[in-house]
């Protein structure tokens, strides 16, 4: 057995990838992780295709140039536009989205109605029901665009009334209908999947991505034989503008003492990290 | 009487200032109009105070280049965060902003309990309270912060259930209190006001400012013989990235076929605009 203890990169617009990276902490603890938090640029739910894509190249880049052996796209938005712009630029590196593995996961569940919540490029790009679709074609999949959730987990809003209020506003919506499992196609929503829970008094099937993704990612690590033996992994985090909401949510899943720059990939004359 | 056809540039992190901007054109049919909306980074909200100044100064230098007499700071963070590094940066040219205008008319109005309600950065700067408690130190400045409003607004929620549900929720919150009238310290807010104004059922004076500031503006340009005496002005309007969103906004105010170009300003190699 051969082992690989270079980083893998993760990367998101803000604080959502955090709970796919957190799950792979908790999956492979041998693994260092280096992660970037695009939050010059958050959200990505509604910029331009054209957009997500020049980004999402510009940060698989710099992970690149830190010696990552793998990129996980932690995001929804930037795994529906820019998989695989990333995949052909970079071919010699594993690339993982957060879709595929949710997916596979789902049409091996054997249920009829499936519900999706996410941005508005991600539902606007209609990937989950096209690959739904692909993948167990008598699945009804009800998709569902709830652009205010983001920035509602980003500003910190859990358990409250207005968090509350903006859940079930959304989740009575009659588009969503009578579904039996419900995706929540954003890496922002496992932190209020509690909310959501609750909303649905256990009628409903939530599916997540951490341990879908965490999962799929060990497997394909392991199955190459590059798996990490290292007793102690090193996490480092960066963002393109240092705020202290990013601050204060990276300590919540990792530990206080986190290694945090900013590094501002995009101005002319300030690449250098901080 | 000299007059001075050049136009004034107006600039925010995306929809907000087009409120301000309609205000300009309704008070000033002669004036034209160079509209930057930063929607590559918006919102400005929850970014750091030193981004907010970097992008301020680059999208002012990028008014300036493009010939403009005037600028104005369409937007309450900005004006908050950069509007003495702007001035200061460019001292040939007239720099205006959203908050002192409102300032000025609160502390002439003479009712005691003042709410603002605005983003995260503009209310956690304490702006408005200084400059309110300085203009007039008898007032009573409740302040709240209501961040989820202005994604609310971009993404096109207006008098429907969550929207409402929303607006309620922060208003009802105790940090207000009694107050006689609201400053709306934030450009997107307009775009809420009838909805503001039913919640309250007509008991507190709404205060917002695009009348006030076009005002201010109109005031300051006709006093330095600078005002245009052009009967056929031309708005055009860029964006730092082209989103459906935005396209929509900008001709639901002024008309369909508005100029509308993209302009990546912040991109190496990009710099030009589309």
């Amino acid at each position: 057995m051969n082992y690989d203890s270079r980083p893998i990169g993760v990367f998101d617009s803000g604080i959502g990838g955090l709970t796919i990276a957190h799950g792979m902490v908790e999956q492979m603890p041998r693994e260092s992780i280096i992660y970037f938090g695009d939050t010059q640029h958050l959200p990505y739910g509604d910029k331009s295709a054209g957009t997500v894509k020049r980004y999402s190249l510009e940060i698989s880049r710099f992970l690149i140039s830190k010696n990552c052996k793998a990129i996980v796209i932690a995001c929804n938005t930037a795994s529906a536009l820019a998989f695989d712009v990333v995949k052909n630029q970079f071919p010699d590196i594993k690339v993982y989205n957060v879709i595929d593995p949710v997916v596979e996961v789902v049409a091996n569940l054997g249920l009829t109605d499936v519900g999706v919540i996410g941005t508005r490029s991600t539902i606007g790009s209609g990937i989950y029901s096209k690959k739904i679709k692909n993948a167990a074609n008598n699945v009804n999949v009800h998709a569902l665009a709830t652009p205010l959730l983001v920035p509602m987990v980003e500003e910190g809003y859990h358990n409250q009334n207005i968090s509350k209020e903006i859940i079930a506003s959304y989740l009575s919506l009659p588009e969503l209908g009578a579904i039996d499992e419900l995706i929540l196609g954003c890496t922002h929503f496992p932190l209020i999947k509690d909310e959501i829970n609750e909303y649905y008094k256990g009628s409903v099937v939530l599916i997540d991505s951490p341990t879908i993704v965490s999962k799929k990612i060990f497997e394909g690590l392991k199955v190459n034989q590059m798996l990490s033996d290292n007793a102690s992994p090193n996490h480092s985090f960066f963002v393109s503008d240092l705020t202290s909401s990013f601050a204060k949510s990276a300590s919540r899943f990792f530990s206080d003492s986190i290694s945090l720059k900013e590094c501002r990939l995009w101005e002319k004359g300030n690449e250098t990290c901080f």
